[in-house]
């Protein structure tokens, strides 16, 4: 073995690492959505594939023979990686390709220890308990329809929705209604538009601009909560999306898995994790994304114990590479 | 004029009438969606033309010169009759073709004054104040995403949530999990399921299941909380879309506009609404649909007064053609 690699693909960015047996990162590169579900497996094979011929370019050059590791939304359910084999073998990048989760490579990116959690909430939400290193059961990421309580998703939603029924006469005047107007290029104009129903026109172009997108793009208004200041519907969504997500962590937390919880997600970075009243976790860290737990899994992955001293050496030679890559 | 035309052109069925000048309705038939918006032009233009031949032919055939009325949900912002000219004038309708609002037509369904109040919570829910009988402001109406607060999406919605929360132990129990794994085909087993992350198999199945429909079809759920009995899920449910559609309604009540509120929709017919505290809002009455209004604004855009007496005969006239009809 002498190039080990690890991808982190998101389903906004993807991020690969080159790094040698011993843990320490030689190679980083980043590249856009990495995630066949979302994006497609051309394109998120083009994604991965660019990534990881950057991240071995900058480690000198060489191809790759132990077994890769993709950790990625969906590990579970879309099992195949048929979808980036060839791509990956067309840049030297032989042996097994291995799917891991996204969250378990959030909780490798923050703790070296065998047991603990991993809480992520960037447009969607979930978290997982870990045991012995490996994921033995999870709580939401049930997508937003269904689930994603207190994610990105869910608080977009209740912004919008809080705006249109000022607009509509039915909600209290709030911050988020000048913002979220200029966040969509719309005037706030309270007169009444040429319908005739006695609305707002700007109600009209609200609802035109938000049915013109995906459900799940209304997770692009959440960060305006936490530029609306003191106001008190901003407040209450904020408050109810900590409790969404101190529910979904405590649905999984048990005196007998203890350990660090460690955080994901724009989103959560943003809120802050609640442990109030939980029993397993021993204390919250926080990671930028899973790049660091995806090379540690890569290690496991190919029989490299990873302890402390290993864990550390890897995360700080990959910090010391992203800290020249940008 | 010897036949006017009346249609009430709902999402899921339509309804045509065909009526005397005087208010008396001579021909009644009903067909599948005539929503242009909903179920395509096409689609809608063929169940509208059907129910309107069927209704002359039931009235003892001839054709319609004067305007004829189209109500339906959407008459505002789409105000073309382009779709549906042409199918009617192969059927002998000439004249003009007016679109009315669905929620006028639900007013006048149960109100011959010029004054009051609509509500309708079917799959989605809206309020209108009338006002010399034209619809002077509007509430809610904003669809499943954005709005439609206490509708038949918005209790699916919630059904769906908090049976996958019960099954994802992030929420309590309820009768309402039972029931709407039923309703969807699958096995109510609680045990683990093979993905290995520790949930149950049922809530893989109703993932599944759940992301088939379109997000509007979460309506069809709605009716499993007036059947679950004391269950204090559902009933928080029911409730909750209680306050919204009084909310809505309150929105747009006032002192200066004095009379009914006409309440119509599946979801509303069962939740009742409340009106404690509206100061506009004289009595509650109910209607099946909005085929009596649509006769009724068929008679007035024709230059008929409608009083009592006429607003009586039409709707008595309609109900014995409907006796029969069905």
């Amino acid at each position: 073995m002498s190039n080990l690699i690890a991808v982190d693909a998101g389903g906004t960015s993807t991020r690969a690492v080159v790094l040698t047996p011993e843990g320490v990162c030689r190679g980083y590169a980043a590249a856009g959505s990495g995630n066949p579900i979302s994006s497609g497996p051309d394109h998120a094979a083009r994604e991965v594939a660019g990534a990881v011929r950057s991240a071995l370019h900058h480690a000198g050059g060489g191809g790759a023979d132990g077994t890769t590791v993709l950790a990625m939304a969906g590990a579970r359910t879309h099992a195949s990686t048929d979808w980036i084999t060839a791509a990956l073998r067309e840049i030297g990048v032989e042996g097994r390709i291995v799917l891991e989760s996204d969250l378990l490579a959030t909780f490798c990116s923050g703790a070296w220890e065998p047991d603990g959690y991993a809480v992520v909430a960037g447009t969607g939400s979930a978290a997982i308990r870990v045991r012995d290193g490996r994921q033995d059961l999870s709580a939401d990421g049930l997508g937003w329809l269904v689930g994603d309580d207190g994610s990105g998703f869910w608080i977009g939603r209740r912004v919008v929705r809080a705006v249109a029924a000022q607009l509509d006469r039915r909600g209290p005047d709030t911050e988020l209604t000048p913002r979220l107007l200029a966040a969509l290029d719309i005037p706030n104009d309270a007169s009444a538009g040429p319908d005739g129903d006695g609305r707002p026109e700007a109600l009209r172009l609200l609802l035109e601009a938000v049915y013109g997108l995906r459900p799940i793009e209304l997770a692009r208004f959440a960060p305006l909560v936490f530029a609306a200041g003191a106001d008190p519907i901003a407040e209450s969504i904020v408050a109810d999306a900590r409790t969404a997500l101190h529910t979904t962590l405590s649905a999984i937390d048990t005196r007998s898995v203890r350990g660090p919880a460690v955080c994901g997600g724009s989103v959560l970075g943003v809120l802050g994790l609640s442990v109030h009243g939980l029993s397993g976790v021993t204390e919250v860290r926080t990671v930028p994304d899973g790049a660091v737990g995806a090379a540690v899994l890569a290690l496991r992955d190919n029989g490299v114990p990873v302890d402390r001293d290993v864990f550390e050496r890897t995360r700080d030679t990959l910090a010391a590479l992203r800290a020249t890559a940008s």
